[in-house]
């Protein structure tokens, strides 16, 4: 639920005058994405997104954010176009707010995942990986390896009044992951956030992927799994081996997975889950009671890391070498 | 802020099949109304709304609200029309709630009220008045004067917790009210709750009303009253005779304001602000915290109730009975 600025008539019709985009004739507040505000903008030209970047974007990583999604439609991924006024910006202020104006993307975002759904996001996220590697400037993940045992040590003391133990268990995690973490495998900008309310769908195909305000450079098998951790699990913390399969298969066809990112892939997605795991902590400890967000269970987070610690290799996740032509199914 | 149910994209597809507006192409959860899950569809049709009735809205009444809508609409009114499926019906059931689609009506809800939307409010409430004078069906305001001493009865041991001596002017403001409640003006269809956000401009003209979901019978000036309340306060509670005066003079180009309802006014006003502040303070004292929705400062009508006690005619209104051929300006 996200509209934390009220844009006044008289304010959006100054704002949209900077564009060729014809008048306003309706602007609805959209009721997703907790990071911004976001509004379904009508003109006499057509739907726009308007979105007004609150606190949780840092102003000087809006150029990047902004030209990515330029260079990555302008490649042909399905992804927003921000669009530019007369005066060639895109990026702009309204109630004091950095402020953009964006194209419209036609689809659903799955509340229900299918594992047709996996085999398309696999495509689809492997096609914006490669897409991705001609973009010229890159940005630091800011919720990368480095940040996790600070971002935990602010809320140790109150980790186990959410679950006894729970503190106990993210330390010793965490020492283990960052012994254990990879250091030499391909990057690339990656999404860092592809969940499935940031992904259209049409029928069982992408559509379109949105929401690139966590977009980084870090290994392009990151990207991977954060997705079997977004997509493969059923809501009773089940791994299903059959959509992780499609999904690996999926990508496989846009971008080959190598050897190498295949074995790293269970501490990368133990990685993952705990990047997760301490945001959802956090902001579970930090918002305040009346807040209008809806918080998200940092428990399923925990159940998911112990999932990928408790596993032998990557032939949990139903694929092996073997599969990986792509062509298999 | 109101998405309280999620659709999925399978039975958001079986439901919109009902109907003949081709295939779903979007569907955005709307961050405003706070009654019901509010939808914008965007089918290869064209734009609709699509809502379901939660909690608030007893399914008892909902044939009423529909059907009052199909009449306005079909008398020329602006407002949004259900739409009928091949069954012929337009009320039906979604994840397991009463559900309908409606058409989109165009327009901005402002957010600073001008005097010159005033204008034009009056001139699309008293419209909308005279369109009801033909709907045969009636429904009684459950939350007119009878309910009032009820449903402060349950929260009046809690009201000093507020604001030390608010359960004893409200006690005292009831008993008064309920003496000197009018008896006998003009009765009709009323909206009950036209307040800025459920009017729609274009400019400053009304292009649409939504959210008949309080509509009732009841006087036709005791609308007019709930707008003198919502529309004609500024942000500091002063009250702006000019906007006033506009509404009322608006109001009388398409029905006469008659000197019994002149007179009632400021009586009618007090029974509006005392019904607002009753509601705002039943739901700040029983919203738990955490809720997705934004509690209204209930003393924001308490400023609004003194204010009509203390006035000693219709004048303090800005408008007197040679104002009523709705031609002077």
């Amino acid at each position: 639920m996200a509209v934390y600025t009220e844009v006044s008539d008289e304010e959006l019709e100054v704002f949209v005058g900077e564009y060729d985009i014809g008048n306003v004739m309706s602007c609805k507040g959209i009721a997703e994405g907790v990071e911004n505000s976001n509004y379904l903008l009508q003109t006499t030209t057509g739907n726009y997104i308007l979105t007004l970047y609150e606190k949780r974007v840092s102003p000087k990583d809006l150029p990047f954010f902004i030209e990515l999604m330029e260079h990555l439609a302008h490649q042909g991924l399905a992804c927003p176009t921000p669009l530019a006024g007369r005066d060639g910006r895109s990026l702009r202020e309204l109630c004091g707010r950095p402020a953009a104006i964006i194209s419209f993307l036609q689809g659903l975002w799955p509340r229900r995942v299918t594992a047709a759904h996996c085999a398309s996001l696999g495509r689809a996220m492997a096609d914006m990986h490669q897409k991705g590697l001609s973009f010229a400037q890159s940005r630091e993940n800011s919720l990368g390896l480095p940040s996790w045992r600070p971002l935990f040590t602010q809320e140790a003391h109150r980790a186990d009044d959410l679950k006894p133990g729970l503190s106990k268990f993210i330390t010793e995690e965490i020492s283990e992951i960052e012994r254990i973490w990879p250091t030499s495998l391909p990057k690339g900008i990656i999404h860092a956030d592809l969940f499935p309310d940031n992904v259209f769908f049409i029928g069982n195909n992408v559509s379109g992927i949105i929401d690139f305000y966590f977009a980084c450079t870090d290994f392009l098998a990151y990207d991977i799994a954060i997705c079997l951790n977004a997509w493969c699990f059923e809501a009773d913390s089940s791994f299903n081996v059959t959509k992780a399969r499609l999904m690996l298969q999926g990508y496989c066809q846009a971008r080959p997975i190598s050897a190498q990112e295949l074995d790293a892939l269970p501490i990368l997605a133990r990685g993952a889950a705990m990047r997760f795991l301490l945001t959802r902590l956090y902001d579970w400890l930090n918002t305040p009671p009346g807040a209008l967000v809806k918080r998200k269970d940092p428990l399923e987070y925990e159940r998911k890391l112990r999932f990928h610690s408790g596993i032998t290799g990557p032939a949990a996740y139903g694929f092996d070498q073997a599969l990986m032509s792509g062509g298999a199914s």
